[in-house]
């Protein structure tokens, strides 16, 4: 196992280093290093280690891994390993285990077109971007959920610890079943730096590092390099292979009795006590069993060996890095020919055990969901426009019987922060509780649907549930994740790291498409009301749309049934990030269920009974997207139709905001053939938007009529105050509106003088009123379409 | 105490409900209650509680506290307090200590048009925004930090602890310098409920509790309440209270006994050993005092305590307020007009002892910077665009002595997520360490700056670099923040809790403007040379500009000089936040100090030396904003210019990015005319953007030249490359952009076939170089200004 690891720590090196001459059969030259040396060193022997250790458990106990490389930096070591164990050369043939293939290897790391320095997509075996720090351990968690059979590796630098999103994911270990999910066994890394730094955990006491893990929940182990006779003989790495080796071995033995003793509960139809799962603390150096010193500064087990440990590459660094090199005898452990050693080879596990092929992690174990029929749950009313609705309670409906059907596969779960039921998914619960293996108490029994093989899970940390819906999704299974519009921009840099392994995945044709990672957005920018204006952001929109457009969609819908057909449509898609944004609070229904699925398939269109314009061109086009500004588009109509009888207006609703971009950039965009028909080139589009208003400026802006577009939404106002009061503060509401229009379309500048003024003193005397009353005016809030 | 207490609970329970009858003289009547209830009961009891105690310990020691109030949903229970103290009505003169006044008090409370239901920026005392759950201890220890004389009380709620940045910034506790900061004293309140779960940290048991914070290097004392007897008799409260005020005297006779020990290894020259910070965890049941029962549904000691306890208004209910209200015993805490009681009146703090009046909360102790003349540190050279410097690192050397001339002041300090030196910052170490409170090795003595009385702020936390940084502002004093533009998003959420913070306080006139929140975004999108794809991203302008223009300013200087008049600029700037993006690579140097001064002012300007339009109306307009654009428009001029040496190019370079925004959206935005002046109106405009293409569109949509203009920026491609790879994979590379100049200037497009060809076949070539030789072009790499 040492010679494995030496191979491993080996080829890492090579992949920074060397252009040619692989196997270092020749003297070293400057021409066989490349010109630019790019990537990091520090944490890559540390991770060969585990990984070499690793393989050794899964031989012995033929049960597969997944291995979770918290220190993403670690690219080389993963590459090495997959390369070591064959998978590497089964999805990339040309980089075989022969002494081309090295080379090509070593060339292609770091180069460019070649692959990235990280561990990424292209990495087999990985399922976690080595980008952003801070998302290992929900990622393995996220993982571990359903897929009892898997054991995760989650490798956590002593970096990564410091993060916030890491730091509250350790908590997820009230949160696994130790039957019906999979292992999960944390190793800590303390390599003691980061780029520049000592790490903090790395230079606190033993005791602290014990005790916090102990108060988090789990049975630390230690694995504690005592000596500093490193590199030099192979016997002085004994200890530390055996300690890891027995420790490894005790961790998987409380493991499976954690599991024995759970399932003995479960048997006893008793509730299961919370185990306390073992992790182990790793400390080795950084940089380990690289050169202890380059012209006389410290290296090895320093923050120098992050990322090259030497750059300058004259005589004496050639001769440095040659005697690094050798010191780990290739000649040993590489045939002439680059192929490894087969007394080496046969160390590693075989076929889908290589953690480097391990088919959960590449997406290729995915089921579809199966799925109810959403129109089963469609609201039925007489009139469009006069009856109100919780529209995301109709979803939760639909969401109860998905969990449902799908209970078998176990592959749906949902996840919120505390916001399950807030955001009135409390159907839910009919057919599945909350995870929960924190303590109970007796006033749970009543009706907290706290449950320990619950499928909804909340903690009060989007970054946790961000980090186990990616895992889950990157695992081939599906989700939905409900949040406060606002605090969504909490998880904006890790939907940032998702949606760039959806990009790239998509090219990588031994990944296969995932399950579309699904957001409803929901107690929204205009419903704020025992919030207020730290509550209020519509920007994730904006956000998300800066992704490629490829794996990017973004849907409004006005009410139940169109939340519906999107629901159903988003649970289907796959290798998507679904954004959908949606009402919690009663609200007007406008469209049928037909209806609904004719709009949503086409994703906006001309709502033909909110519009009078039938016999020919419109005199103004009023538009809209979201729940708010629908009613208000429409509420202005009215108005404008009571005053102006004659005036023509067509009403567009946009369900898929992505219409809207031109065709070529996005694939749901409408052609500009299209586009004109709808809204005209010529007449005034009154756009009433749910976000900020210049993101319809923004996907607009190419398109022929675009100077006609006026669009209201969100410009920052607001605070605790009633609903109709602020879309007032945004001009957004119907006075505005209509008052919007008169100044735009050219017959009413000339005769909507009187009109207008009406307008404004209802908007003093709706200052007056909620002044007076706290509460909007009756005709506002009683408001219903008539027509 | 216990009658002040009640004192608060009866004023916080009156500004949920009431609207008239404020102190009860009459029976209770429907018309005393708001139309709409709304606010957040189940946090408030527990803070009012911590806020009486406090101000005991105030009186005691005669010296001031700050509390922060992470539950931040207890509006309620702070206002009250500081009504009750008399902050309040010095601020708010309307709303006195009268019956008039109480009713007011009542009446404004989640009000339209009246304060916010969560603590705000309206409300006294308060620094931390009672929105997006996370920050409170990263502010306790930013507002700490150089204020001795201070103590901060951080309230965490148990909702708060689970989520990732609060769980982070425990580790505050390894910066703080006993002796020359404040003191902290956390405050962890579990009341055991969030929205509609239960907690983790109060379901997990005693030892876990407290061998974690001990793990996170505290010292736990415990307040807990054992009985049930809540409500019943004054008595039963007594032990609690005992419980409280001895716990938080021993505290601050920790606290005490911490400093005099620092200080006196200080004086005896030996380093400080870290202290063991106390810290309290008080479990007391949510929605304490309050109905225990509700129509036979639990509501004390359960989430339904959360916002208001009960809200359907009928006979019975109304009842059940009353008893509630009542059993506080308003008659004996308030005389008949109102007044409080000056028996209890005098148990609070007087003056600026006060917490409400505390005038560090309120930015009033906020001095200026020193600072020296940025002038001094000029990039010099003798023609432009020949001379390659770092830019940060001239930066840096400023920074230097920025801090070096307020080392006396104690108001400067620089923040990163361990990326200091890599951001090029490092001559700052020559005059100022890293804070560091951990463990010392042998091998920090050669070079790793660590001082314990550092004012450079490392923690691989952004959120808790932002925290800090915000309560350093937010408390008067001065800061900048250097990061990965990519993983600035991390705080995306934080930057928008305080852009909001910065906008409310605009209007709130005894609140003084705050220093500038100052980002240096650095290692961007265009030199990921080590990393690559995940480390791309320049969103955080997209995201910053959908706040509030009059708090919002971002800079994009394109060299050294440029860079040093911006940081100037925005260390002088007050109450905005200022994003500055600038490369840490050697680059090219374009303007000398004169020029940078002068461009800077303006914003953007035309670049003589690079255009060759000086005799009347370009051809086409190269504009760009950026480092890396502004190099890539340069060296396409070159390109141009030699094969179309008649061809007449404008080169314009913008450095505030603002200017583009019509002057009615921004104060910075240039004026329609100047614009055209600029811009043109009708010749094409090339704009080489650093960040989203869009971006630029977004700005200049209402331009008259908009139709024009034809972006380049990011557009999500890159991975491990080089420099110039990265730039002809998003096409913002000189050739890709002399090829747009080509097919957009209507002479060129009848004659410019041939050279657009040479240039494509650049192109080509570079592609086969790259893959060869695995860097660029040397004509590339080496190209300098040649004219």
């Amino acid at each position: 196992m040492h010679a494995y690891w030496r191979a491993a720590n080996y080829l890492s090196v090579g992949q920074i280093y060397l252009l040619g001459n692989p196997l270092l059969r020749e003297p070293l030259k400057f021409a066989h290093i490349k010109p630019r040396l790019l990537g990091h060193w520090g944490t890559t022997p540390g991770l060969n280690f585990i990984y070499v250790h690793a393989n050794r458990v899964i031989k012995q106990r033929k049960s597969p891994m997944i291995y979770i490389t918290g220190p993403g930096h670690g690219g080389p070591g993963l590459v090495a390993n997959t390369y070591l164990e064959g998978s590497y050369e089964e999805f990339y043939p040309h980089i075989d285990r022969t002494t081309a293939g090295m080379q090509r290897l070593f060339k292609q790391f770091s180069f460019p077109r070649g692959i990235p320095s990280h561990v990424a997509p292209e990495t087999p075996g990985s399922m976690h971007e080595g980008g952003e720090l801070g998302y290992s351990l929900s990622h393995a968690f996220g993982a571990a959920f359903d897929n009892p059979d898997q054991t995760v590796i989650a490798v956590v630098g002593d970096g990564e610890a410091e993060t916030g999103p890491l730091a509250a994911s350790w908590h997820s270990n009230k949160y696994l079943h130790p039957v019906n999910d999979g292992f999960v066994l944390p190793i800590l890394h303390l390599n003691g730096y980061k780029i520049a730094n000592p790490t903090l955990l790395s230079r606190i006491s033993h005791e602290e590092i014990s005790k916090m893990f102990e108060g988090f929940g789990y049975k630390p182990h230690f694995v504690e390099l005592k000596t500093e006779t490193f590199n030099e003989k192979d016997e002085s790495f004994t200890e530390i292979h055996q300690k890891m080796a027995s420790t490894m071995d005790l961790c998987m033995a409380e493991l499976d009795a954690i599991r024995a003793k759970a399932q003995a509960e479960m048997d006893a139809g008793q509730p299961i006590t919370r185990p306390r799962y073992p992790m182990i603390v790793m400390r080795t150096p950084k940089g380990w069993t690289g050169p202890k010193e380059i012209k006389g500064k410290k290296v090895e087990d320093y923050w120098r060996s992050h990322q090259v440990p030497f750059s300058d590459i004259d005589e004496e660094n050639v001769h440095n890095l040659e005697n690094w090199m050798k010191s780990y005898r290739p000649e040993e452990l590489f045939n002439t020919d680059g192929s490894f050693k087969p007394e080496l080879a046969e160390l590693a596990p075989e076929g889908a055990l290589r953690m480097g092929s391990n088919p959960v992690v590449h997406g290729q174990e995915s089921k579809d969901l199966r799925m109810p029929d959403f129109r089963k749950y469609a609201v039925t009313f007489d009139k469009p426009g006069t009856v109100n609705v919780e529209a995301t309670r109709v979803m939760g409906k639909f969401l109860r019987d998905v969990m449902d059907e799908n209970e078998e596969q176990k592959n749906f779960r949902i996840f919120g922060p505390d916001e399950t039921a807030s955001n009135r998914w409390n159907d839910v619960f009919d057919v599945s509780g909350k995870t929960w293996f924190a303590d109970y108490l007796e006033a749970d029994k009543t009706n907290d649907f706290l449950a320990q093989d619950g499928r909804v899970m909340e903690i009060l940390s989007e970054h946790t549930c961000q980090g186990w819906l990616e895992a889950y999704n990157l695992t081939g299974r599906h989700g939905f994740f409900s949040c406060y519009e606002a605090f969504i921009h909490v998880i904006d840099s890790m939907f940032n790291q998702h949606a760039k392994w959806l990009k790239t995945t998509r090219t990588i044709n031994w990944r296969k498409p995932l399950p579309s990672l699904n957001y409803l957005l929901t107690s929204h920018v205009w419903r704020q009301d025992h919030n207020g204006f730290s509550h209020q952001d519509p920007g994730f929109l904006d956000h998300v749309i800066n992704k490629r457009a490829e794996v990017i969609r973004v849907y409004l819908p006005a009410d139940a049934n169109t939340l519906l057909s999107v629901t159903d449509h988003v649970l289907r898609s796959r290798h998507y990030v679904n954004v959908v944004v949606a009402g919690k609070q009663p609200a007007l229904q406008y469209l049928t269920m037909d209806q609904a699925i004719t709009h949503c398939t086409k994703g906006l269109g001309i709502w033909d009974w909110a519009s009078n314009d039938q016999d020919g061109e419109p005199d103004v086009v009023m538009a809209c997207a979201g729940e708010v500004p629908t009613m208000e588009a429409l509420a202005a109509t009215d108005l404008l139709r009571q005053h102006f009888p004659d005036l023509k207006i067509r009403f567009v609703n946009v369900c898929d905001l992505m219409t809207l971009q031109p065709e070529k950039e996005h694939s749901h965009g409408l052609s500009d053939r299209e586009f004109d028909a709808l809204f005209t080139t010529d007449k005034p589009v009154m756009f009433a938007f749910h976000g900020y208003p210049w993101l319809i400026h923004r996907l607009t802006y190419r398109r022929n009529g675009h100077s006609n577009i006026h669009a209201r939404g969100y410009i920052e106002e607001g605070s605790t105050s009633t609903p109709f009061d602020m879309v007032v503060v945004n001009k957004l509401d119907r006075f505005n509106l209509a008052i919007d229009v008169i100044d735009r379309v050219p017959v009413l500048q000339k005769i909507g003088a009187h009109v207008r003024q009406k307008l404004s003193d209802k908007l003093v005397e709706h200052g007056q009123y909620i002044a007076e009353h706290g509460d909007d005016m009756p005709e506002v809030k009683n408001w219903k379409w008539p027509y």
